[in-house]
């Protein structure tokens, strides 16, 4: 029996969605996959309210989170995290020896538009990487806020990394002043793995054109340069079937109207989180909720993997604790396109195993 | 109106196997993924002729070349390149600051075992690179003669590039002594692009946590760490719709026979040369033809674009001469799951097209 995903990807993804990954395929520098190309840039441009580029990686998120780090840190790094996904970014900076710095805090809190002033203060980075939605612990970070200090220093290069939270909860790129902006298909999108997704701006292309040692797969000047320039196509054979089932979900997704799509996600976070304070305890900052993942304390003791296991046999998935919070927590995503009735169908199965 | 592809990659996938494409999420953290990954590794070892384990790379065929010259040359590489991909191993190695040498042909010829035993002789280097399969050229260099020598120098690393041949001619891993064998999903495995694999030896592993700096995404120890232990699973979230697909075709190429199916790639490659020498002429060494394209000389100085746009309307898609070769030739690619028939039914399009 397929189990309906209420983890933080890969999501439930549509049908009519999934089909459309089993069109035929066409060449890789024809005039169709250009148009294919310009189509998606143009709608993901909207989701990202941007004028920015629109690039695409057959890759995991991870496969751009690297390539932004690793193209555009000229000095060093400044990289704030939450939780695993914010810590990843830092990873990905040592594993290419690239100089950073990590910033932490407990987790469950936020980072705090303060600590990322001071950071930046010290004149010592030309780079900030920050996790808008990081779904190891349930925060949402204040990106707008955040947005506010990183525009103080004009020569720092803002990325935020939005993979689970990319069309699940409005970030306005432009408004923003995010350089690039990073997310991946299988989350709020609503889509298959196999893509990652980010805008690009100027100022960041041209950082990226004075560091050397950028690799070639993930080298952004290299997925620009082939982007932007006549006939917009991808330096290696890209997932074309997802771009099929990308271009056909961006318009379903514009045509629900993304006001409409984020005010859904809040509305299901809203049930989910009420639902988890009456029955348990919340684990993240409550001024710091996530709006696609609910990251619920086990307060009741229960085997998280038992309640999975019993949730399989009734056709649904939730997600355990992130690595240490393993049975310490447990985590319900709501994304993409789950419904309110389908968050409270998976709550009602919840609350008749656990007899609550 | 589809086009039915004779290019060399994205080649023509069979409905069926588009289909599987469409299959329902799992959870990429699931015993059911372990077991897919499972099945995939069992199946690709048989068509590498290996007990390797086998890695996949969400990214295109050049994702796990850059991962393997990067991750794994200690002291030096020696490219072998007889064509616009045999360079992208060098320009990969520069990239990230590898140290290489790169070692060409004339256009058209083959790498000889002599010069790779006169390059390995100079102990400079302890990874070398081959191109099995040139699409750009047309060449399919002899790489059993080439494994030969390089059995003699037990300290290197041999690392062959099969993106277009694995599954279309014979490459027996283990007997040839391939530490490395890259290849990717949308040549003659018959399937979408997305995926990238390879075959991994104990030597190539254990060269590999002797190199520092090897990046994330595309670190080799990474992703042989998380497959060989228990629950078998990669670092990020893989593509998870094309590993269904995958499983199904290996399926299909095991069912078919690998000698059959091989013998099946040979017969074509030998109609589609013989219909290119008596219309025009070969381009590459008559001792080096690939079995899975086949590269020929516009000697009648036809318009290849014209050719290609008429061919295209009766549904049928072959490729211009790659790079400075463009209206120099033309190239048909035989491989996958194209049968006689519609390499004669595409021959006499052309002839019609042509009044040959």
């Amino acid at each position: 029996m397929h189990k309906k995903l209420f983890i933080p990807g890969p999501v439930e993804v549509k049908q009519d969605v999934l089909d459309k990954m089993a069109t035929p395929l066409i060449g890789h520098r024809t005039k169709e996959i250009s148009e294919l190309q310009g189509n998606i840039c143009a709608k993901m441009q909207k989701v990202f309210y941007t004028d920015n580029l629109i690039l695409l990686s057959t890759s995991s998120g991870s496969g751009f989170m690297e390539g932004a780090i690793r193209s555009c840190t000229a000095k060093k790094a400044a990289v704030f995290s939450v939780g695993a996904f914010g810590k990843r970014w830092y990873q990905m900076a040592t594993g290419n020896n690239v100089p950073a710095d990590l910033y932490e805090v407990e987790m469950g809190q936020a980072i705090t538009p303060e600590m990322v002033d001071k950071a930046l203060a010290t004149g010592d980075y030309d780079l900030v990487t920050v996790t808008h939605n990081e779904t190891s612990t349930g925060v949402m970070n204040p990106v707008e806020e955040i947005a506010e200090v990183v525009k103080k220093y004009p020569d720092v290069v803002f990325c935020v990394d939005t993979v689970s939270s990319a069309a699940g909860a409005k970030v306005e790129v432009d408004k923003l002043g995010i350089d690039i902006c990073v997310t991946s298909t299988q989350k709020a999108l609503g889509l298959p793995p196999g893509l990652a997704v980010c805008s690009m701006s100027e100022k960041a292309y041209n950082r990226a054109k004075t560091v050397e040692n950028r690799g070639f797969y993930l080298d952004l000047v290299k997925v620009y340069d082939a982007v932007v320039k006549k006939p917009h196509q991808y330096p290696s054979t890209p997932n074309i079937s997802l771009m099929f089932a990308m271009d056909y979900q961006l318009d379903r997704i514009l045509e629900e109207g993304l006001d409409n799509r984020f005010a859904r996600h809040i509305e299901m976070a809203e049930y989910v989180r009420a639902w988890g304070r009456k029955h348990f305890e919340l684990f993240a900052d409550e001024n710091h909720l996530s709006n696609t993942l609910t990251n619920i304390k086990n307060t009741r003791g229960i085997s998280v993997k038992d309640l999975n296991a019993e949730l399989g046999k009734r056709g649904y998935m939730i997600s355990n604790g992130y690595g240490d919070l393993k049975e310490k927590t447990f985590r319900i995503a709501h994304m993409a396109d789950t419904t309110m009735d389908e968050v409270k169908a998976l709550l009602a199965e919840i609350e008749d195993i656990l007899g609550l």
